[in-house]
């Protein structure tokens, strides 16, 4: 099996996700992991940095387009936005498959991009070649595509169960809530002090209420969903003191015929063939601590015939399904690997 | 001073609740504990059940109607729902002023209780008479009340936002939802699985989504407040890893004219007098570790144009003004002291 | 390679060191996981118990000997101790090979056995049969066993650093105190009033600190490694509120030349080879959180020259290395397979 | 009483300890608050940093000598080593009574001070003229002082237990080794990599082990009270995740005549009369959630006659006992207030 093993990278490699992803390369059976960067850390052992992995002979590189083509020909990017496309730009033209973890290839109107991120896209007509990397949803698209948007970690809590109850056409587009709820690595390895740990720990609040950067990406894979040009949601995370894990709970307006019955079987439809969708029994509602340190997406709903509402509720590791893990299956999508593979 | 203290009670002085008015009670400048009950710790110094406390001389005494009403003139029920009647009648007889911190006089409706505690109410005549203990709507009847029902956690912190807006008419009474996130000390002191350490650190979930038993109490203060015979709503609550403390993000249907702006102006002008509502600058929000171990309520306001939805983000000790310290202030006005003795 | 699995089973599946036997042998490349017991989950398929293990189609049947013995020929008991040998006589009876995860089998002398845990030894000729599962330290007799006494959570975490540097000479056996703090899976999953989330979370707290049971098997294998018929330490557990994880401070007296970089040497030539221990850096210290979910034991040492003391750091996730890991690695020897199989 | 208030400040306002002196000054009897500094926040109103306290009317002010001079009679450093200093010299001179929390003056051998900080103490003939403001063993020499070096966290935990141990003779000054663990806010408002959530959260370590900053002072305290010239001891801090709170197992040589019962009776004769102390029953060990948020140390001993060790357990708030909460017992004790005021 090892000549058969594809060569990748890690760019940014000392963050949360570039962290899952090398706990995932490491094992992965058909993937060697040939290159990890990092400004701060080059030249150092990996072990170093994470005592985790210090039977790891891998060392960090300073982040160079050059040297990361030469070492590898798929390429993750664990970068902050802006800073992506900076390096897709050069690898994508050396001919690497780019995978990138941050928001830079995700929103496809640049002035929407510009609108949340506050700046000007600077690779616009890459917006159009990029995949969106939500296998359940494109993963026609993703096995041609040379450079892959990864969903953020709420969009993909969120649009798992959302684009299947909306193209069942079970509920409607309008008056969606998203109410999510984040543990900290979310953030990032972010060294603030909103992140220290006596401000995390027994504290939760909610932020980002109006006009979360997620919030574009989600809207523009709904509005795909229901088949039409725009969908307007609410969606209001929250932080709270866990490591891992994302729970979501989306609020929709149940059409004619929907209940919890019907949404049940229409997301068994949709997701039982999927090895990353878990569709609950009736009555049971989704908690982190069935899928961290997992690539699986637990559903379950509720309906509630006073109001008329369907709750649905989902719960994702943040680091794995919502960034790192579904990178992977992107990859072994790509590469034409079982999609399991390194994954379970 | 001395001359003028009260004599209090608690029965059921063993759960989180009877610890928290513990706590309290014990340094309160006008009133003496002189009673605290537990049918398990029966004949134990207080001091042996929380170490807290072993320099207080109380003893735990067996919950017993002569007993008590020998001892006090205030009494504290917390109690489960059920068993707090069962006390509530014989104490009221013996003229007792009590405060029940149980779900057993909250809900006006015997029906209504009836279907969602799954029982017929014992003492139906009594729900008339009970006062429902939310000073801030209704201060001048619990200063004449001998039974007051103490509000429960979660209602607390979805009715004092809840109740000045729609007073106010900013908002509707339709589509109004409630997506709240306690700590663990909300279900009691409840030995059972799903509450031991590892089942509930690094994972969040929500729970009876539909019919919870605190949704009729908010229903019926919503309505009160917005003069309508009914209100119906989405109540979302879930379990978080911390130890106290709830946060309620209240989503409302805003009204012509209402905005972040106009909805702080009617939260400031119904709370700037009050002494537990803090309402927060435009732009901040509720964080639960602004307010545990206090009587406080924080609010934050958020407005979506978008959506025409008022975000309102709120925080409470559920130990403190989600229950104990809530009774206390309701005791401090049935017996004329200010409203926060033994509460700064 | 599906022809050369074996059939394995796990007595008393539903406790927390019996889902981590399910985690671990669920993924095992030559062990097919063919029967999990649970007396009070008879009946019940896996994923009702733990929903993380809903795709699997595993039933869990009531413990019974004659069942189990038809289902698998190795079988891990995941029991409380004196359950244990109830099983473990039957099944070795009828030619199973038996992993114990629990005590019975750990302590050679039964009147250790009872003055620690309060009962007679109910097979006591079996005691000289079981040999203790630590690899590091008797490899060769696990491959000859038939009934392997799995090491405690703690003792592992002392023994992997302490039988080196005895063994070596580099310290003596008098003063040795070993202070071990551990998450609160290690109690396993104990439905008890001190173990609710509000009792532990924001709570440290030492116990058992004069005749913790896992004290005598501790000493026991101290005194082996040291060569004299007995040694007496004091061994300090304390409960911290984290799900997994042991970390130990081995404080030992140095004899003439060992120092930090003599005591490294030590255990650099004791595990270099090892695959689940890690010898880490002068300075650097142990941390659980670099070994928590694996099957690693991570060590570091200092030397305090004003007291002439060394003092070691070690860590294990105390269901992994510490129970359930250290279980299969046993197997794996046991079976001839690599001793890292189903666990990387 | 108001005529009697006494004008206090805090230099430092804004880190973990100046918080907590926050929360106690803001609610006592006898002194008020006139003065409350921070560089990065000169200018805004308390409740802007520190939401909880938003009805206070306090404002930070720039730290200068000359303002706070003529703000305050007693001032309060909470400030990092060395920086404490550069304040304490012209507040004294100004006459102003100065309460300081880094650990400037807690050295009496400026030598011992320069090895463990690094650098030669900048006022050592302050040193001579400083009392160490551990109540229990210097209340007199308190009440007469200008300057009061306020021990430090770790050091209170420790000296407490066994500064009236080695006084009355009941164990010896060798091999004394002191296992502490301490909660987060421990280590300030760092903003470090080290103290982000999730790299604290799911985790245990020990640090500092050989040479810890707090190391002297303890010895420098434990060498008093044996009436010796000089102690060695082993003091090992970890770090764990709770917000606050220390726990201290102080192990002991027991002399002859020394077990659980006498050290017990040692204990009582010596702190049954401290508001501070509380010594638990024989079998009970000391719990940091029994003294978070409260000024009182915890201590339960046991013996193990077979290492003839005694072993102590103690606990307080790394915030109130460890910092502000003593250095307002000593202000006080300065002051001639009953020595509880503003702390129960």
């Amino acid at each position: 099996m090892s000549e058969k093993k594809i060569r990748v990278g890690i760019v940014g490699a000392s963050g949360y996700s570039g962290e899952e992803l090398l706990r995932l390369l490491l094992r992965h059976p058909y993937a060697e992991l040939t290159c990890i960067t990092s400004r701060q850390n080059a030249g150092k052992p990996v072990g170093n940095v994470f005592p985790r992995y210090m039977e790891c002979p891998l060392q960090f590189i300073a982040p160079d387009a050059d040297a990361i083509a030469s070492l590898c020909d798929y390429v993750f990017l664990a970068l902050p936005h802006g800073l992506a496309t900076e390096f897709a730009i050069p690898l994508l033209q050396k001919g690497l498959k780019v995978l990138d973890i941050s928001a830079d290839f995700r929103i496809r109107d640049p002035e929407i991009y510009a609108k949340y991120y506050k700046e000007t896209h600077p690779a616009p007509e890459l917006l159009k070649e990029a995949v969106y990397g939500l296998p359940e949803v494109y993963r026609k698209q993703i096995a041609q595509a040379s450079l892959i948007a990864c969903p953020g970690c709420y969009p993909t809590s969120i649009l798992l169960p959302g684009t299947a109850l909306l193209r069942a056409g079970l509920v409607t587009a309008q008056r969606i809530e998203a109410i999510s709820l984040s543990g900290v690595s979310g953030a990032g390895r972010k060294v603030a002090d909103a992140y220290i740990f006596p401000e995390c720990n027994e504290s939760v609040r909610p932020y980002g209420i109006v006009g979360h950067r997620h919030l574009p990406e989600i809207e523009q894979e709904l509005a795909v969903a229901a088949g039409l040009p725009s969908v307007v949601i609410n969606f209001i995370p929250h932080l709270i003191p866990v490591n891992r894990g994302i729970h979501t709970c989306l609020m929709l307006e149940a059409k004619e015929g929907c209940n919890a019955d019907t949404a049940l079987e229409c997301l068994h439809a949709a997701y039982d063939a999927e090895p990353f969708v878990r569709v609950l029994p009736k009555g049971a509602l989704a908690d982190t601590k069935h899928v961290t340190m997992t690539n699986m997406c637990e559903i379950g709903v509720a309906y509630d015939e006073r109001t008329n509402r369907l709750i649905v509720s989902s719960a994702i590791d943040n680091l794995t399904k919502g960034a790192a893990g579904q990178a992977v299956q992107d990859m072994n999508i790509l590469a034409g690997f079982e999609e399991t593979a390194g994954l379970l």
